[in-house]
């Protein structure tokens, strides 16, 4: 199997690195920008471009791995050579649908790795799990094998099943994500150090690997603390912002137990 | 120096277990319920008591791990015994003022593990941020000490910051579990397995050790994606409560970075 990867940004980046490190074959890489391509094209040993018409049909299975509002217009580009429209072609895009790619190429699908990408930032790709899904049973069965390559966990998911995963992703990453530069921000305007959350930040997220998130909720919400909810509300006075989440995540909280 | 534990809680019973792992003595096992006074005493090598009036003198550090409304009636209690009024009591609580229990004691003071426990599952104990606070210098010199048998990170920690990093550990921890539960709660709802988010959720609290969360926030609501913002509240009329919570902390999100 040949891959060809359209985009060198983070998702881009990470994924032709392990790519390559488990000697998948890759031909060209393209980004809109060329130092881009030429810095990922380098590591990966392929020929980077940064012109579309330049993509040619040596490859077995093109990965776009854009911007989501960029795809289609990659896509079309793409089409345009028409030794590539029966190519293999997916986009890496927890949110859009692989009907995108449907005007385009008959052979279409995607290939979702479900984890947040930083440019230089290592991650053990081996556990990330990757969604993949195709037009046809037999592009299924070929990007299911590429995925078994580089994860231990790649599964076959529906387009309406990775829209509902993408939601739940943006709260428990997302969402997650800005309770922590909330909590940072608390820190910073009483001249605290954030780093003594970190110790419970990591194990809030370690337990989730023994029981349910249900089962180990904790705090004054879950209590039903009345008097240690209010004294927070009244410090939250400084913070409007902060002050209604605190108080819909803690009536949610209390929902959830009563 | 020796302690002696008032209670045998979640807190109780891992702050005794290290104690008593790092050669501190521990004289007396406090619990309302015999049996769980005796499971930790039998652990830490102490005598247990569901007798409150039993708490002899023979301890330097009296460590009051109830539950924080329970704290002023068991300190009541053990000031009865006038050999103890003047020992260095502290409790645990993150929320509670240590001026509680300035009314029994002169040498009064807070010994809090800035974490989450939860009772049989292991925790490294060395990782702990210890705050530490008390009435007199001597006694906050003796609690540093004590700490340091234990923890790596023990800081001297005001009422007052304490309260503000006990707002800033609920809105990090208890609401942080809770959105992990939406998350959990959505793919239920839809036939999906959990498992598939956790490695994003490891990561998530992972990234964190390497950069501030205000500069690792991803998503729609960062981008200013507003059309996969109306795609995701949309499917989440199904769970209107965490409808408004996906519109307030996505505002939240933009509000941020605007």
């Amino acid at each position: 199997m040949k891959v060809t990867l359209i985009g060198a940004g983070n998702v881009g980046y990470h994924l032709g690195q392990r790519l390559f490190n488990k000697k998948i074959k890759i031909q060209q890489v393209y980004s809109r920008k060329h130092s881009n391509a030429a810095d990922l094209a380098k590591i990966v040993k392929a020929s980077p471009t940064n012109d579309l018409s330049t993509i040619d049909a040596s490859a077995d299975i093109y990965i776009i791995a854009v911007k989501d509002d960029a795809i289609v217009e990659v896509a079309a580009k793409l089409a345009k050579n028409k030794r590539l429209t029966k190519k293999i072609i997916v986009h890496t895009s927890g949110s859009v649908s692989s009907k995108v790619l449907a005007e385009y190429f008959s052979n279409y699908g995607v290939f979702y790795p479900l984890q947040t990408f930083t440019k230089g930032q290592h991650v053990y790709f081996k556990n990330i799990p990757i969604c993949v899904d195709a037009k046809k049973e037999k592009s299924q069965k070929r990007l299911l094998k590429l995925g078994k390559e580089i994860s231990k966990d790649v599964r076959l998911i529906t387009d309406k099943e990775r829209a509902v995963l993408h939601v739940a992703a943006v709260v428990v990453n997302n969402f997650t994500n800005h309770l922590f530069h909330i909590g940072a921000t608390i820190c910073k305007e009483e001249g605290l150090d954030f780093d003594i959350l970190k110790p419970l930040i990591q194990e809030t997220a370690e337990k989730l690997s023994r029981k349910p998130p249900y089962d180990m909720q904790t705090g004054p919400a879950r209590r039903g603390d009345q008097q240690t909810i209010k004294k927070h509300t009244e410090y939250l006075k400084k913070f409007p912002k902060y002050q209604s989440l605190y108080t819909l995540l803690s009536e949610s909280i209390s929902n959830t137990y009563s």
